[in-house]
């Protein structure tokens, strides 16, 4: 059975969006040419799972041709479906972790947003997160992070420089 | 003239303590033998900057021996004096960092805590930042950086790892 993984590209100072949720910051930091391991994250996925937030803003970009499962916790009844793939949850979240394993013999990647990841932290459900970190420091925004109900050991697993400035780190949690 | 540098050893999610002062996940992140860089950023120093507190944390394990010129930016007359190389300062920080980078002619060593380092961060007065990514997250505590005036930009200047997973970073700020 597959992992389940996150990742996110982050300020150094650790937000995933500044206050204005202008994303200069981040487009103007990624240079042409360098491989930040989009294909390969895309490749190694046989579902997604993702909060309302999140998937509201997918649902912008969404051609609805996807057939990658993909499964939305929420409460919110009133979501459109996307497509055939999607699947709404409201349930128990290490029951959404092993269905969405089940669904697939790829990886499954929690796609955000930060609030689902402390979530699955907390409830020792995720089993890599990957960090993107941007040389700039945002001074405030949404932060990747939130509080924890306990400390988590982390196992770095590998760590790759661009030229940009850009460090993708990437940790196995310790059980 | 020198540079003005800070440095701290954070969790990945951003805290250079925990809630409680705990620094077991510090202690037992570095492994013996492992070369962190504090010769090398003793040796490159010639003054230290430091707040109050941080001060007051020093003070427990100054033999009061060192002659390295330290500024103590505080308003608490009541500090006692650990050294004849210790001098209190109340006054703009544009004027002590000019100070400090007069007293040497190495580099000037920003060594805490968090909120003087965001507002010499804040005014354009720190040339390098370091962080130390201790991979664990400790979910809470005491945050490296603090919010900011504006968003600034930073030039990764060195990457390293550790066995331990320690990833050392180094950037300079860009004007």
């Amino acid at each position: 059975m597959g992992k389940i993984f996150g990742g996110m590209a982050a300020s150094l100072d650790g937000y995933i969006a500044s206050a204005d949720g202008d994303m200069a910051w981040l487009n103007s930091s990624m240079v042409k040419g360098e491989d930040y391991g989009f294909s390969d994250m895309m490749s190694r996925t046989g579902a997604y799972i993702m909060g309302a937030n999140t998937y509201r803003e997918a649902l912008k970009y969404n051609s609805g041709g996807d057939t990658t499962p993909t499964f939305i916790v929420t409460h919110d009844t009133t979501l459109p479906k996307a497509g055939p793939n999607v699947e709404f949850f409201s349930g128990d979240l290490e029951e959404l972790a092993e269905k969405a394993k089940a669904s697939t013999d790829k990886d499954v990647c929690l796609y955000g947003g930060a609030n689902l990841l402390k979530q699955f932290i907390n409830q020792g459900l995720i089993d890599e997160i990957g960090i993107s970190l941007v040389p700039v420091l945002l001074g405030g925004g949404v932060p990747y992070f939130g509080a924890l109900d306990s400390m988590k050991k982390l196992k770095l697993v590998k760590c790759k420089t661009f030229g940009s400035g850009i460090v993708i780190l990437t940790y196995h949690l310790v059980n």
